[in-house]
């Protein structure tokens, strides 16, 4: 049996995953079929658990900042996944956007996901606001037909830094999972205090109700520029001013990171093993700068090290 | 010479206090004699480098919300540190809120210091905020006017809670240090992340200026209860969320608070060396519980250990 599947079908600790963003749609077909040679290089090597592949989508409603890099629409993250990376073997969680489609599409999909035969990993996310939805669909609607297609198996995207001024994320992940969802994917974290906030509150609601804690994935990305702070700060991760500090006055910005994100995890893991919640990682790069690719290579190995020596 | 004032006098790290609040003035003498002479026993047991005496201010400006426990004024801090308190040796360093009271009263009491003789140490703190001040005397002033008595050596209190809305108490920190102040003092830490995030403002600042740093004392406080907890909240003490968790839901939340306690002095003790600043402890009890005071003298032996383990 499939790694991935195992630990999640049983709960698990210790789930390693590597994320990327599919190409840009622009991108030529022959320059398309180098970079997932690349990827399928580079997965091969790392040999995660499972490989996620991101649904980037434009967002002109997220936080009224101007973005700091122009939007490009990407190729579709499924047919990326499963076309163009078909040789990568190992399990593919793609994520898929519902509030960016119509009830129809999203439908569509589990068709081809059923057709598709053998199980399939997606996580589904919610539009940022029922006004940016539009006429998209509901992530709650989306969670109730995805439970027609057996083989498929959802999950959710966690939010830390939300659960700072809402407090109502841990029962937001408590909702999803009464809907279906099995794990649980964080974005960046930089900010070991909210991330253990969220993984306190939903420990004791887990506990309140009696309920079996599903994985949490904590996702990991290096930082190599004031650029690229930028732009993970812009979308929405939270750095402790001190820890910006560290970055921004580094003389090596990527390493110091890198190091950062070792210690940030160190923390989050001993307070999860407290906790007896079982959690993950997920390692990305938010930027496609060659060093900061390398860099989340370093990181995930070192953070999958982590995961394996103290368990 | 004393320890206290060699460790001020070179800027070094280290200094180690215990707090007080002076008994409530309505106690009656006989009762006040034996709470002074519990408090000779207790600090000759510890004996730290110096003896912390607040000046507790009825502040109805505080936060708009309902004080938790009635305010009761109480002896004066210098008088209880100096006259109740006189057969202990230690150096006294007693807080004096300089807006609380106008100039003159100010002036009279830098008579004292100078014809007591011998060095002295205070605390000067401004009103909560100039409204509050009304006639009392501005901050900056006092500092002015307690330069003419040199015997007295002036510290400054450095909130980081502060800091985190305003990004300016570095800045305080450093105005002070031209005005005259010598350390440091901070309100009681268990929120570590905004306490490193001060201390990298100000080492940064301090780099940018080519200046030393300053002595910071960072103050811990024994939370055995919601009611306390309620009260520090109240005093401007902030938690993260995880951490109000643990002290809710512990069986034991005074031992869970102390551990607490260790966790975050050894979180921003591992970051002040990095930042070659020097650190010192000071521990308070902010209630008058027997409970809560024996777990501040436990706290203290634990902390005072870690500072010298880890120097």
């Amino acid at each position: 049996m499939n790694a991935l599947f195992e630990k999640l079908d049983r709960g698990l600790t210790g789930i390693r995953l590597y994320g990327i963003a599919p190409p840009k749609l622009a991108t030529d077909p022959e320059r398309l079929g180098e970079i997932a040679a690349q990827h399928v290089a580079r997965l091969r090597q790392l040999a995660p658990d499972g490989l996620v592949v991101y649904d980037i989508q434009d967002e002109p409603g997220r936080s009224g900042q101007a973005r700091p890099f122009p939007f490009l629409p990407t190729v579709d993250p499924e047919r990326y996944a499963y076309d163009a990376l078909a040789e990568l073997e190992i399990p593919k969680i793609v994520y898929r956007c519902v509030g960016a489609q119509p009830r129809e599409a999203f439908s569509r999909w589990l068709d081809t996901v059923r057709a598709a035969g053998g199980r399939r990993l997606s996580v589904l996310v919610g539009a940022p606001s029922a006004q940016s939805r539009g006429s998209g669909l509901p992530l709650a609607e989306a969670h109730a037909l995805a439970r027609a297609a057996p083989s498929l198996m959802v999950g959710g995207i966690a939010i830390a830094e939300r659960h700072v001024t809402k407090l109502d994320e841990h029962q937001r992940m408590l909702a999803k999972q009464d809907r279906g969802c099995r794990f649980f994917i964080t974005q960046s974290v930089y900010d070991a205090a909210s991330t253990k906030s969220l993984l306190s509150d939903y420990a004791l609601e887990l506990q309140a109700r009696g309920r079996a804690p599903a994985p949490v994935v904590l996702t990991f990305s290096p930082c190599g520029s004031a650029r690229t702070l930028e732009l993970m700060k812009w979308l929405g991760i939270s750095f402790p001013r001190w820890l910006e500090n560290e970055l921004r006055h580094s003389a090596d910005t990527l390493e110091r990171s890198i190091h950062l994100c070792e210690r940030v995890f160190a923390d989050v893991q001993d307070y999860a093993r407290e906790k007896n919640l079982p959690i993950g990682i997920n390692v990305e790069s938010v930027s496609i700068r060659k060093s900061e690719i390398e860099a989340s290579v370093e990181l995930y190995r070192r953070l999958t090290g982590q995961l394996a020596s103290r368990p």
